[in-house]
């Protein structure tokens, strides 16, 4: 399982553009953070997957079925929940402790098996309600090294503290 | 696995309440029609998410991480993207090849490991496009007999045809 990197982009007054800095380390969380993971979902992610949750949509596992079915990329898909799995991953593993409140998904292209798919979660709303956190992050799935958005949507997590593990569990 | 069952509710008119049927069988989707389906989710279960998204929040896993992240109902609690799979299962187990366009979710009230969780989704928009059905779904969780609303939400898929199969998968 590949390590969830925090990136933050900060705003540099006079340069024009945004100086962006990646690391696995801590800190606290401020707006505009970005956490990311990227990762290839195998054929045995997609059964084992599909063994635990009974999605035994045959466009998951064979590929003359995702082509009728409209997807033409190649392949089979990944089922999109599974993909989106990849954003309460990316929260609970720097805030362990975190409760999902919610969560909308558009999803905008297919990831195929095997192929990279990269997931950013971007902090845009940040409150304190008594000793937690409410954050809204923005949460998207990309593939083709950036180029075609997959998913797009948001997410609030209750966070329990602003300071990000350390030691990313997974 | 438990099965899919299809749930409408017919208008009576003068009869002052809806006719509710339940079936395994066939037939055409229409406006209004249920599909539903119960599960309980296990340890194993979540310990099988938890390997293959790699999400591995201690909450999922231990109770006293529930409890100190402000479940109080006893127990840990499924992961919230592993009770909301049942939306796409049921929706796929009767229209093999539907493709999932979006899904909200919001999550109301957990689901402990080992709880009865009813999954329901309605069908509350209806449209074709060329030779394929675009169907809006309200998706809902209960547990406790249908009492507690866990999650609330709805869906957009897109369905090669409208005939419910006979022979769910899973």
């Amino acid at each position: 399982m590949n390590t969830v990197h925090l990136r933050r982009v900060i705003p540099v007054l006079g340069s024009g553009r945004p100086v962006s800095s990646s690391s696995g380390g801590g800190g606290l969380l401020r707006l505009g953070d970005s956490l990311e993971v990227s990762r290839r979902f195998s054929d045995s992610d997609v059964a084992a997957y599909a063994a635990v949750t009974g999605d035994a949509n045959p466009i998951h596992r064979h590929a003359d079925s995702a082509r009728a079915a409209g997807f033409v990329g190649g392949g089979a898909v990944v089922h999109g929940m599974l993909v989106a799995s990849l954003f309460p991953k990316i929260i609970a593993s720097r805030f362990p402790g975190a409760i999902y409140a919610s969560q909308t998904l558009q999803f905008r292209s297919p990831v195929y098996v095997g192929v990279e798919v990269l997931a950013r979660v971007t902090a845009v709303d940040l409150r304190q309600n008594k000793k937690r956190y409410i954050v809204k992050f923005s949460t998207r799935c990309f593939t083709g090294s950036g180029e075609h958005l997959a998913i797009d949507g948001d997410a609030v997590a209750v966070l329990p503290t602003l300071t990000l593990s350390d030691s990313p569990t997974m």
